[in-house]
């Protein structure tokens, strides 16, 4: 039986959080899937393929880790590729309840599909992409939040002035 | 001394959720005044009177059940309608304490006005209007969510591609 | 259709937290049953016989509430008085998870009751029984959060050194 | 690569929760550890064996899951087993911040250990054993919270007056 | 050594909830500088000029308190100033999380820098800028929520219909 | 003005979460009174006296730290010792509310007297004095959670089986 996870987010952009649980989850799982959500709606800081290609970047050096991306209902992707491990961080009480509301629904879409946790390490469980945005945005300094290729594109970003 | 009590909301739209407060509200008050939130600042995915429709199809079953709107503060619809009970649900912590700020809020508008709480049916603890409409909208399957007329109105809503 | 609510707790001793929510569900209900648990597993510092002596005491001004006891299961006390309402205050996170929890097994034990929630008044929110006995043997003053006949107990079961 | 999570617990006693947690975690681990701590500290109300008993009864259909004891800390136990994956369920907020404790002091105790969490299905979430055994003790239904051999050893247990 | 805290906020607009922390800040700091935070992106109800001048009126009783302003990171207007001391007041759980993210960055940004938090008087406790808004938007009374210029201000705002 | 903090808490025993807001408290306040409670009715595992002499031994190196003791109400010690400031840390969402009651019923009792509170560094966020025990009991790795005078103290005290 193989197991393979996939592990969803917007990663606008990928954080030392995210990366935490991937090469955790790697150590348990046979591959992750890090799956982008590419959702026209809301509008990220870096373009879908941008987000996608630094995670490639950030995860080349793990070998059962790809990169994939899905648009729509989370379990249909799941479903579609004939998996049914989805992986998730926890770090604060906010995140748990909506974690504990998002795996609810999805175990109502399909009974079938498994959500497992891993608490953030508590060195990064400070850490969000939003607040990674916002301190790059004033030119605060995130070399120990980020990987260098997400640091160098948030400064190209802000790089002009705002 | 006759009890009625006020069950307001957006609805938009009413889920079984909802409808597990208005029908064990029902059981204990003589009357529920489902009072919808006719607010022009948010963009619902209903209209106000698609809103009360809804709700008037899905508690038509419960004789001392009756839709109203108000718009403005609640405990000035409250207090013109010679009223003084709302009834509220309760799911999450996150509900918990903004319903705990409202409550407190309306008590000091009106120190005569009392809330009341129920919680939700641990079956329907999960669902929440937004996640109906996201899982509706990539055409997952509401149909032990919503009552049926409202499952009807989000495929209509969502029949054309996004 | 009489609305009776049964208000439960230990009550060891009453607060001005407990007589908050006593007064304003009697504005809102036909009647209040005050229920103190007489559960001889913890040892409470006030008898069972004082403790329902000094809510008589504090509520006798209320007209339409009355004080009773009961042992084992609530929902068994609930049913066999032909009541079917449970009133119970809110304060903090600790409590709504606990409170949540019961009213769960309450409704599974006895789908037909129904426990309505208040949020107890800003002002007595850090009031517990447990606070003004901690409060009351190091003869801190109690005076504005228990009535006074309880300010008197407290003081009588605490004169002795400790 | 063998995937064995290692479930442990009290199971003072087992749920339906519980069972919930095992037979989800079994569809994707190769194996589950029931681990019962035999911690001689608190007194349980069933024993050792008792516990580990109904355990065996009530997971013997589920083939990959076995039933095991342990003494002194868990992560001394998951080494000297060779194991590496803890398995544990997550219920409120309450749980989500001790298991949030116990997770990084085992992280800290062996940075190799990975602990999961499975969000409990909805319909057991108010179920804990302490609720059980009191519901069981003044002889509240529990049919459809614990398993009949569990419910048949809490009749047993309380079945002289107390 | 002098202490002088920074007490940083939108003040959109200012509360008595906001005054009870910083009167209270006051007898403990040997001064309080209020920083309203000059941020283009949202769109205040008040600019920020009338945001720092209803912090003047409302704060010119108080020797040891002077308003100023900032535009990006905190951290960088705390060094800056050649501070090191933040205060902030909690008052719920959602604050709390949020409060503790941005103290972790910031203290990840400057390690110098040490945030302080009081709990906000019960009394005020459910007061935030957003409520006062809300609810004088629609003409409710807000005069002990807020101070008197605070509350003319709204008037003004407010006065033309909606 | 002088500004002198106390530190209260039962340091059974002191941990590097403690000292950790020793330390920054430290560099803030003039000077911080540790301040010991000698609560007769827990039995802790380390005396008063180790507890004291601990602490002693692992703040000897700020020279504005000193430790004291004390029974009875916090807020009567603070008095007596014509104080008013009292510094907390804090860890997680139950110590939030439990020192939001404490501060609010010391609040109470002297309106004069304030509470500051920190955030506990993340790194030691997990670390509570009851888990080091609980780890220490069974010979587990306390190294970097507690001083080593902490450390040959609690080798010592379970050094014996158990």
């Amino acid at each position: 039986m193989s197991r393979i996870a996939v592990y969803p987010g917007s990663f606008d952009p990928v954080t030392y959080g995210h990366l935490d649980i991937i090469q955790r989850g790697a150590t348990v799982f046979d591959h992750i899937v890090v799956a982008v959500l590419n959702n026209s709606r809301k509008t990220p800081l870096f373009t879908f393929e941008e987000r996608v290609a630094l995670l490639k970047e950030t995860t080349k050096h793990i070998p059962n880790v790809s990169v994939d991306s899905f648009n729509g209902l989370l379990v249909d992707y799941v479903k579609e590729k004939n998996l049914r491990i989805i992986l998730r961080g926890l770090r604060a009480i906010s995140d748990f309840e909506y974690e504990l509301q998002i795996s609810a629904i999805n175990k109502h879409l399909d009974p079938n599909i498994e959500t497992f946790f891993m608490m953030t390490n508590n060195k990064y469980s400070f850490i969000s992409s939003s607040m990674i945005k916002e301190t790059a945005k004033y030119h605060g300094n995130v070399k120990e939040l980020v990987p260098e290729p997400v640091e160098k594109a948030l400064l190209e970003k802000y790089k002009s002035p705002h």
